[in-house]
């Protein structure tokens, strides 16, 4: 029974071996489960996924305690470590992202993911503020005594000012600051170019995470980039839904069940996702 | 905006028009509000999807206000009527089972899909105590003023004494009975057989209820023997959860992402299933 200490760090190790961490995005218990037998050492929840199922868009308009309890409810069903996405933390200062933090530690993830972007979504954050942010987070791990992963997204290359070439310039100078303030991880959101991507790590020489989109490489070769930990992002979310779709009009224009039929688990393979592989981890004092 | 009472109507007449009512069980607000948007007149749970989805195996091990709240947040969402399964109704005496759809009526559904099983899950209940819960409901609705549509299941085709021909005698004695205290809909789990469903409508002459499940003959089919309602049971889980696990072993065995990207909705249509289609409908006082 591993501690949330030893979780973290088992985490940790993940993006530091020879071969890239593939980190599949949950969005409940179920979807986690599956994950987890399928053979992924670790989680990671989809803010998407997550608070559309649960009737929010993606955001922070789902209240902060709504995802602290939905974090804690997968987690605890979890054996294997689990990685929160708090989008950008619910709160503009240091203090109240560090809160945010705290509780989903306390409600058993060891690693996060947190965005540059206003809370509001309008645009990035002043990259000295997101480095306070990022600060305070490590701040927070060390005075709690998990050495939590932090993932640390930029959204420059689709937010910031400029043409291609200056996003890719400020998303580097971003990441870079972001790895320097305590981030583990450094996540450039939209990247799929080898050529960029190789540039991207090569200028980072830290822990680098792309996500799975139309155009990315295969994991072999994103290996081969450098690349350290891929993440499914919301697309298990999207391919889940788009085969309900397919399913529903299925049966509503011909009357058949094919698509609800052809691929299929059981009964009891559903049931024993709602019952946990091991003995639930200590929670935070 | 329709009242709890003209959604409880305009539901109980889908199951007496022409064509049968075709139902899919939604586990979450995403999968609910995909098959609302895909253009279904109805929802209704299912309870295998809805407790594996938050930690639970099928049954009543998920505590009852966990319940009510997972299909509150769902209705809250929808705006057509929502139908919610609740087991055996998590009590043993009428007046706990009448307690329990009070609670879903006031969390919005209007309609319930009840079992015969015993609440431990071990066997059948004897006919004559789910006569009276099925007569306690009834009443529950008339006294809070929602007609509230009853679909009530009998396991006996599966879990009575006997060979398959006194299990199917059982079953539709079961039926009968639920009929009379008051059930709008009788639901005799597993059958799939055309000439068995023709035997149980003809011998019911109410609205019956069959499940997607491998032999179930098409809608139209069905609508020719005179079934008047279709669910989808966690056949929509089932298919939902396969297609991850496929996605899972494809990315760790082949390193490519196929199976999460050939068929995708977007962050968009995702983002549309969090909010809601129109006002939500008054709950009850």
């Amino acid at each position: 029974m591993a501690t949330p200490k030893e979780k973290a760090e088992a985490f940790r190790a993940l993006h530091h071996g020879t071969r890239a961490l593939v980190l599949p995005n949950a969005w409940d218990v179920a979807s986690a489960r599956l994950f987890e037998d399928a053979g992924f050492p670790a989680i990671a929840t989809s803010s998407a996924g997550l608070m559309v199922s649960r009737g929010y868009p993606d955001g922070e308009q789902m209240p902060r305690r709504e995802l602290v309890a939905a974090v804690g409810r997968i987690a605890d069903r979890l054996s294997v470590p689990l990685s929160a996405d708090v989008v950008a933390g619910y709160g503009r200062s240091p203090r109240e992202v560090a809160a945010t933090v705290r509780r989903v530690l306390s409600a058993g993830a060891v690693g996060i993911n947190l965005e540059d972007r206003e809370p509001a979504g309008a645009g990035l954050s002043p990259v000295a503020q997101q480095v306070r942010k990022l600060r305070a987070v490590r701040q927070l791990g060390d005075s709690v005594g998990v050495p939590l992963v932090i993932n640390a997204r930029t959204d420059a290359l689709r937010l910031a000012a400029g043409d291609a070439r200056e996003r890719s310039e400020e998303a580097v100078r971003r990441a870079i600051a972001y790895r320097d303030a305590g981030a583990d991880c450094v996540y450039p959101m939209g990247l799929t170019d080898p050529a960029a991507i190789a540039a991207f790590v090569e200028a980072l020489r830290c822990p680098v995470n792309v996500m799975v989109r139309e155009g990315l490489p295969p994991v072999a070769e994103l290996e081969k980039l450098g690349v350290k930990r891929i993440s499914f992002g919301p697309s298990a979310s999207y391919a889940a839904l788009w085969l309900l779709r397919r399913a529903a009009s299925e049966v509503l224009t011909r009357g058949t069940y094919d698509a609800l039929l052809r691929g299929a688990i059981s009964h009891d393979e559903l049931n024993r996702l709602g019952v946990r592989r091991a003995p639930p981890v200590p929670t935070l004092p």
